[in-house]
């Protein structure tokens, strides 16, 4: 890693970093940084600011203010955009993350061709870039994410929810559109990315984010890196099975854990457990569902007990396998108190080994759309770093 | 890395290699690599041999023939241990990972107190020493392997078939009753490591072991390095969840994998399957019930038909979960047919998401015992070299 990207990454990590700070973490010589930090400087992506003293009694208050290093506010924005089944999020944000705008829009019902979903995008961009007042052509790089099988490298998406087609070269074909740099991946990984560059990964270098919303997703950063699987994909925890010949899952097999704990997976039991004469649509079957659970339903509370009792299954699974310190529950899903965070927790531990280990440590991150999103600009920004200094 | 260390690994992987292949290969200069080789050649760990030119024709027979680096055999010879339920198996092997002798001894059966477990390793040690005529003062390492939760890292044995405690300290025991550095290490790791240092390992750089004997094991390569899970353990593939509720594991849960495709869980349905009086010790009833099966019996079919599609719901989470390029499937159990591999390998293709990837490449190692002892030999040469030269 050239020693100027290292430095930009320390400086953006921390906010503002002097250069004897620089020199102590990166432990490199004061005669290599000094022309490093001098190029970056000239490339517009670092500036020299005056570190208020932080204990002015001990030096006095006189003398030179110490300067500090920032990466320059509003520079080389990229734009985040999660594609959702229901609206689709976006935000600007400058080279060091911080956030310029966001905006939203309703998502189209059901399938749609890859060109229709980049027309989504489009305007989706429009609104967002009218709202921070910047043109296009100022924009450096885009990050897309969405649900489905997506191969970050490659820049394709298998399939997905949101596509009519698969095998769609979704990267290739936003870049033409758009005439930017563009990364794709899952919206699992985005958020394990908003994770790692704005929440956990501050403070541990090491956990796994399990999403669960429309579907169950699973990130994983080991050493301070988001592993993708050794051939670009894998992480698909809601595609593990859970029982042999079990439940039918949307992706065509049985006994997936998506297939228990899934929103589509709970609605469509709802019409046998409310004895409704015709189902109702998922989102209204899954409100009628979790009422009736609350006005002491049997039924219905056995439907949420059992995707809770399952959910548990395939967190305990994902313990057996990585023995993660942290398991972040994230996602729209969590806000809610549907599959009751503690009661999973519990049951959790239950299922481990009884032997070794203390249990890992679970928090519940009930992010909203906006994390997904600027998790979608991380990975914009990591290859717009990547290109200017790599 | 020191560069004396890399250029140590370069010749031990290749065998053989000039300096300008290692000068090459390392991508540093001759002139750092002249004084390091210097240095090996010294501590007696490198040598310089004639390679045969390879293809004289060329060259024509004259001038004075090429010179090639290669670890000195014989030098700091390793024991590597593995510890099992009917039988212990050692190896002796140099530093280049050459085997020197192989030795065997019977286990004592079921559980017994660390110290008599050690008792045995003695007992091993010393007929491996006499087979290769060589003194226990020559030893610079011993590697150990057993089944159970094992933390390399910490050298603790959080529980283990073989061991009547929990919470053992089984490197610094060994360390203090052998005299030698002691790195330890889970039975699937060791198969694992083998497949690394002198298998798989030498063509692919990513790839799964999954071991299947008296339980279900699985170890990560990536990067061409192991995985050990984010706290030193997990990779307990045969304790993840296949059913809620499930049949009962040994480890005292419900519903894990090794509940239906280890021994133990065949054997315990034969008294019912045969319709026996009264139950056979598990080999015996595990012979029985394959021998009925062969003969046409549909029960004992059926136990055999169940643990192979279970198998292979276990083998198609690994590839949800990773998407290797390789599974290497291992272990005693591979030698027989119980399993079936090739039916294993089609339902695991047939359990796997319809769209996007190739399916991983799968395929059947049968090592014997002596496979799992080098990888024991491999994990203290890695600690035996890296306390020698990083």
């Amino acid at each position: 890693v050239p020693l100027r990207l290292q430095i930009f990454t320390h400086v953006r990590g921390a906010g503002r970093a002097a250069r004897a700070d620089i020199t102590r973490a990166l432990g490199v010589s004061a005669g290599s940084v000094t022309p490093a930090v001098a190029e970056l400087i000239a490339m517009g992506l670092l500036r020299e600011v005056e570190e208020p003293a932080r204990d002015p009694g001990r030096d006095g208050a006189r003398g030179r203010p110490p300067v500090a290093l920032e990466v320059v506010p509003g520079t080389r924005p990229v734009v985040g955009v999660k594609l959702g089944a229901d609206r689709h999020t976006a935000v600007l944000t400058d080279l060091s993350g911080a956030m310029l705008a966001e905006a939203a829009l309703p998502a189209s019902a059901g399938r749609r061709p890859a060109a229709r979903l980049l027309d989504e995008t489009a305007a989706l961009i429009d609104r967002l870039l009218a709202a921070a007042g910047r043109p296009a052509c100022d924009l450096a790089g885009l990050g897309l994410g969405l649900a489905g099988l997506v191969d970050h490298h490659a820049g394709r998406v298998a399939w997905s929810p949101l596509l009519t087609e698969r095998e769609v070269d979704l990267r290739a074909f936003a870049e033409a559109r758009f005439g930017l740099p563009v990364q794709i991946d899952n919206d699992a990984n985005l958020l394990t990315l908003a994770e790692l560059w704005f929440g956990a990964g501050r403070a541990t270098s090491d956990f796994v984010v399990v999403t669960i919303e429309q579907g169950v997703g699973m990130g994983l950063v080991l050493g301070g890196r988001l592993m993708r699987g050794t051939r670009g994909m894998g992480m698909e925890l809601g595609h593990t099975k859970v029982a042999l010949d079990g439940a039918l899952c949307r992706c065509g097999r049985r006994g997936c854990l998506e297939a228990y704990v899934a929103d589509y997976a709970l609605a469509r039991e709802a019409a046998t457990a409310l004895a409704l004469d015709r189902p109702l649509p998922p989102a209204q079957a899954l409100e009628a569902l979790f009422a009736a659970a609350r006005a002491g339903d049997g039924a219905a509370r056995e439907i949420f007990d059992r995707a809770r009792r399952y959910l548990a299954l395939g967190l305990s699974n994902v313990v057996q396998i990585f023995d993660p310190a942290l398991i972040i529950l994230s996602g729209e899903r969590m806000r809610y108190d549907y599959l009751c965070a503690e009661a999973v927790i519990a049951e959790m531990a239950a299922l481990g080994l009884p032997q070794g280990r203390p249990p890992a440590r679970v928090e519940v991150h009930a992010w909203g759309d906006l994390a997904w999103a600027r998790g979608a600009a991380a990975l914009a920004l990591a290859a717009v770093t990547e290109a200017l200094l790599g």
